[in-house]
């Protein structure tokens, strides 16, 4: 249609061109289009059925908006610098297209509510997004443990091998880790699922609206209670930038034993060709390049957290154009976060155990003292001498350079009466065995735990 | 009684005196001694019920541990340097105290799940303490909204004034974000209330325990699922840090618009004497020194908060005793929480409104200008035509140097005719109750929202 | 030419799809071309002087590289994104263009030095323009102290009215604030320029190399001294980072200043339009959305700061994938900081002050209290108790509702037989001028660092 | 001497206890003593000079300063929480001690521009321990690399072995490391060493002091240029939180690899029994405390310089009492930092190398693959095609299960024709040599390099 007069933008207009060049945030927010536009239809239909709009002007807007949309997704759509933000680029090429009806569709709000709209509905989206990518890693990992049921490692503390454990028990430390992520991003979800649309700039709006069927269309749980909040608020973004930043965190631990376990000295695991850098002229290394960029970005996703919490930090109520910087740490977690749950989860199946490796890890040294302990206690000597027998024991089999294994019974007696043959038949297995308590990793505890994450992965897809 | 045999630390007993007074954390970690005892306590008698120490040993510990703690109360505890930590220290008087019964206490666990379980026990009760104060803070604040229902103040957008508002209005937006901070503490008690003990070293212990019946003595909700993850895990540390800095934040803000409305400029509040600090000289001065400290201590909140994630970056698996440093910052969050809560409770029922003042404010300038173009919305002019009308009077007003309500109907007229006798009876307190929405600032919906805001805070207390 | 045999990225060439987006960094690392490509001529030069290639092949590759550098200029150049970054992309380039030679150029170095040379590079460069940007700030803060070298304000300590000052001296204290800013940019100038070519992989090279010769073309002050140190070391990113975080702090207050400035509670400034956001309907609204922006942004050079030091936080040596993470927040906070220094710059000058209105603020009440003490002092009296006099005369005054000017001198000498005609003489100008001490805000003591201040920007020009 | 009149605190007078408790920093300022007391005195005998207060005046408060200091050295000095800091609780002792003489030391200062001046003469303090302990430090780094000369480790990139090196090489990059250290700490001591005394509470005093020779007397290099500037900025801490930033951030790699190279799986480093703790029953173990604590503190030094550029954020002009929480920050960040220097001096001398196991690692493999290909490099190959020749190469050896140095000459030429013998006799000895560039790891370059490393250290010290 013919752009009979031009339209400017009513509050940018008189900005020097450095100026508005540095206030605009058109560079990056096109990606809230989907949900400015569904906000504006689900607001233009309410005005109609309120008659604060007539109801031909209010199918009007929602045509427009239509084909707005697919204007924007088959990438006709020309964005404009001069209109400051998606939000406006939108509406003057709405006015473009329907005339005055167009202009009707800011009554009864602000850009200040409408902007908390969408940045809500968008954060809801990733919210969605991101559990169910969490489903899918936790759903991989699982698989992994299921395929090396029978895996022994050493379980470390301060990075030295303590206790022998199945590595399905391991892997599922991290599982329970995902499921707290899980949670947090479901109170996320509830915390943001309340629409501010009715705010206004700051204090309501006297036209007879309803919130309320504007938020049952919408999708959000309720309407917020108060509207100097609506338009200030930015927990519900904070809130992901920490739901994010404790799972990268958990992502990092397990990339940083992906690295330990894919060098030549743990030798644990040889990564997929797939998933590894090699060397120009060393064609058979395998570098965790993807581990390491995922425990690196950790950086990134703990930096945008900072930086939304500083952002914040005592600004007077209520909407001030501070906020406009809520945007670019956002959107760069949310890639940074989705984009490694993929990867992870593509990686984590392929990743090859050398199986052999990790149990004689778990057999060598005096990994099993702790069991010779209990076995000791469970005789009735208290457990600080039971601990006192077995440290001497320790000591005289190194200083005759040999495993506890190799010792024969009446050495072991020299150290306490109470040693038995029992002694002898303990291996990584037996301990292994042993610990059979809820949440330990007896095999028969580890085989349930399994069942139950697969019950609980159902329950959550 | 006799110290009849040195007992030394079992784990640092060669350690350079340099190195023991690096690692050790006696020094602060005395706060967990009631969550430590308890936890023992309730170990102790689960080994008595389950057999595996006999029930007289049972009650000699547990009657020790019930002296010990009346010692530490009473001040007569010795805190021993050269035992690293609180656990140890109680353990050697224990043994000290009823031989060695004692030495059977450390049966079918281990300092990691002790640790873990203390912490749990101290971060649970951390999160009562802080949803008690905070629902304190939040009836401080419905005081001083209900004793000021009828002043009027300026909304502010970009600090500049906007539209009128209802000050309760305004101290409701506060309220509200105390009321997610509790949803978020919630959710943080919820994540924490989960037992490890059980979980031993890392791989669970070969004694035939009851972890549930200890997790209902000690009132968890349910006990972990992982021995490793339940060794490894400081996520309910950092839950806590989140929810902090966010209630820091929102305090922030609070106390930035305190130290902005005890200006001479604004003239809002006039401060207390008991929470404004003077000047030797001006005896009138009422510097808002507590809100400035409260807004300052934002900023350890926010480091307290990094200073976990960035030790929690990429730590392997299981526990690192990187993990004891854990402490510092939680306690001094803990303590900077609490007592901002505290003197903001008893500080605002004290702050002194200048209503006048505020009223004055709100009216002065061109702040009813958006009523003036809703009132022509409604007579059915576009949004955006309206808006272009008003802003052309605005200009001829002030072209005139007179306010809105110093012109003529026939001036209105010129800018557009379908302006009638209410524009002239347009002002602060038609503005405020035309915003007759809910959320909005109009008086019916503000005593509501007080209303229900009351209710909410009975449901939580 | 023909692109005979398709070359294939040495390293990711087994790589996954999902794995080569998420490794690769050529969709934001482009930027580093100029740099790359004079590291690379340089390094092919000094091989060739070596005759460690020959000095035909060097001429090759230096032609070839400055005709890419032209493709890269005009547009032509097509990124590939199957060779992961900048610096494959110009080598697959340059081989597709000159042949074998091109397989040359990459003797006597790795990916390792290479990529710390382009980022040394680039370092470098955003030092030198951060610091003419700066000094164009600081020029634009001088000329407005200049132009307004009458005007009178309020100093404030916690934001209440303290003593009387001059503008100029106020925004003074900006300009030592940037002078830091300058000497922590050189500091960050001094340690980056150092090369670390030659370094290879990590260990050094087995070439007879000459580094002194490259470093010296390539403008470094020095070579690096250890060649693991070399590849693995980023400080030279967190010294930028850190220049930028508090420059950023700064700019903060100063933006936080104009917020405040430009309410109508304070209006002191009148914000000029082409820096001021109106509102659609309130055309006369001046929003410093500018200044707000500036504010927001802290935030995220905070938080990539602490993206970049968690990111560093404990790393084995030497190289690892995760230093990949160095460009992003990097190039963040370099175009964060450009922009908003040159927006300031823009800004500063256009402000129009009301300097009635500042020197009424400054005039009002009791803020000539502490000079009516120092007057007393003079005479003999011990500081705290002319405080005390003081004190009392202002209860007084206050008491009778009287400005300190108002009372007559028998009122003065009530509180102390020492007050004479020179009491009744204390105004905000003798008081200013009063404050002749280096570094005071009497009017000639600003004059001399207005004056010295220019000196020193010219130095630093 | 009696108490005849009870001095309150003049600015915190009325405030309730709980405001009064808040506000108090008198519980952890105390160490600030020695900087305030010598302030004090340099400002009271310029006084004297100045014949502000009378020479008998000054040297009562000098004689009576020392007095208190002695007090406060021997424990008999009471600290009175109602004097809510140090700076009060000195000055009301002195009059006490000295009567109205000790009411005239505020002449011509007052609290704002005295704790700016403790402020900064507490961080010379610190620049100069730290610089003292990072020598020591690296004194006893290079120690260790003399001690060790001929000892070989793998240098690795992502965590792989990458080429062979000398274990003195691979230190002397912490050296490199420790050296920027220095030379920002030298950074931060530049910009601190300014007084601020002189500047009043923000505008300068009234009184004809002399400000050069309270800075020479007191040791800084100048006075600050700014009265306002003098009293608001907090820079300076801000720089000693970013140079311990960086120094921990590398204290963090260095411990990284200490607890890498005391795991079982890497063997390179027993750790002495001084600084190691073992485990109650597995007394031959070793684990890597002190270098986990290292580490995790770091988490506590960034949390601790985010908390102060929080603090600063958008802070109007001047002094706001938000500055107060400078101190704890920095003071937790000094004393975590001083130990871990001084802890692992003490450590890293006592550190036994497992030299033959790190040679081991340093062979195995085909680790010198690159040292071939740049053999035939040397020969004229294209570095391209040189790498391919290898990788060819080596993977036929890896299908033979061969390493590179057990296959026979006709095997290698089966790749190149250019391989000749002197291909057999390459091994981690010659590759190691071969790096005969500056900053290399041939012997011959390290050598020079710990010979240069001395002399700077006997430069620094």
């Amino acid at each position: 249609m013919a752009k009979q007069d031009p339209i400017k933008s009513p509050t940018a207009r008189g900005l020097a061109p450095l100026a508005l060049q540095y206030s605009s945030s058109i560079e990056y927010d096109t990606a809230l289009y989907p949900f400015d536009i569904a906000a504006s239809i689900a607001h233009a239909r309410m005005l109609g059925r309120q008659n604060i709009i007539s109801s031909d002007d209010a199918k009007k807007i929602e045509r427009g908006l239509t084909e707005i949309e697919k204007e924007i997704e088959s990438g006709e759509f020309a964005w404009r610098e001069e209109f400051e933000d998606i939000h406006l680029n939108i509406e003057v090429r709405l006015r473009e297209k329907i005339g005055s009806a167009g202009g009707r569709l800011h009554t009864a709000r602000s850009r200040n509510d409408q902007v908390a709209t969408g940045m809500r509905l968008f954060v809801l989206s990733v919210c969605g997004a991101l559990t169910e990518q969490l489903t899918a890693l936790q759903d991989a990992l699982l698989g992994v443990a299921e395929s090396n049921i029978d895996v022994v490692m050493p379980g470390y503390t301060h990075l030295q091998r303590g206790q022998p454990v199945l590595l399905a028990h391991h892997l599922l430390a991290y599982f329970e880790m995902f499921e707290r992520d899980a949670h947090r991003i479901h109170g996320t979800f509830e915390r943001t699922s309340e629409l501010p649309l009715g705010a206004g700039a700051l204090a309501g709006v006297p036209y007879p609206i309803d919130r309320e069927s504007v938020a049952e269309e919408l999708g959000f749980d309720r309407i917020s209670a108060n509207s100097i909040d609506a338009v200030s608020d930015r927990d519900f973004i904070i809130d992901l930038h920490t739901s994010a930043a404790v799972l990268m965190m958990h992502i990092s631990r397990l990339a940083e034993e992906i690295v330990l376990w894919s060098s030549e000295e743990f030798g644990f695991i040889r990564l997929p060709e797939e998933f590894a850098t090699g060397s120009s002229i060393m064609p058979q290394k395998r570098n965790p390049d993807i581990a390491e960029l995922a425990r690196g970005r950790t950086g990134r996703v703990y930096g945008n957290l900072m930086a939304t919490l500083t952002m914040m930090k005592a600004l007077p109520l209520s909407y001030n154009r501070d906020l406009q910087e809520d945007k670019r740490p956002l959107f760069d977690t949310v890639s940074n976060l989705m984009s490694t749950l993929e990867v992870l989860t593509a990686m984590l199946p392929a990743l090859e155990f050398d199986a052999a490796r990790m149990e004689a890890a778990a057999s060598e040294g005096y990994a099993l003292a702790t069991d010779l302990a209990d076995s000791l206690v469970r005789k009735g000597l208290p457990f600080r001498d039971a601990h006192q027998a077995v440290a001497d024991l320790v000591l005289y089999a190194q200083s005759q350079q040999k495993a506890l294994g190799d010792l024969a019974l009446d050495e072991y007696r020299r150290f306490s009466p109470l040693f038995d043959k029992d002694a002898l038949s303990i291996d990584v297995h037996s301990s292994i065995a042993a610990r059979d308590v809820p949440g330990g990793t007896a095999p028969v505890r580890v085989a349930e735990a399994l069942k139950l994450a697969r019950e609980r992965l159902k329950g959550d897809a």
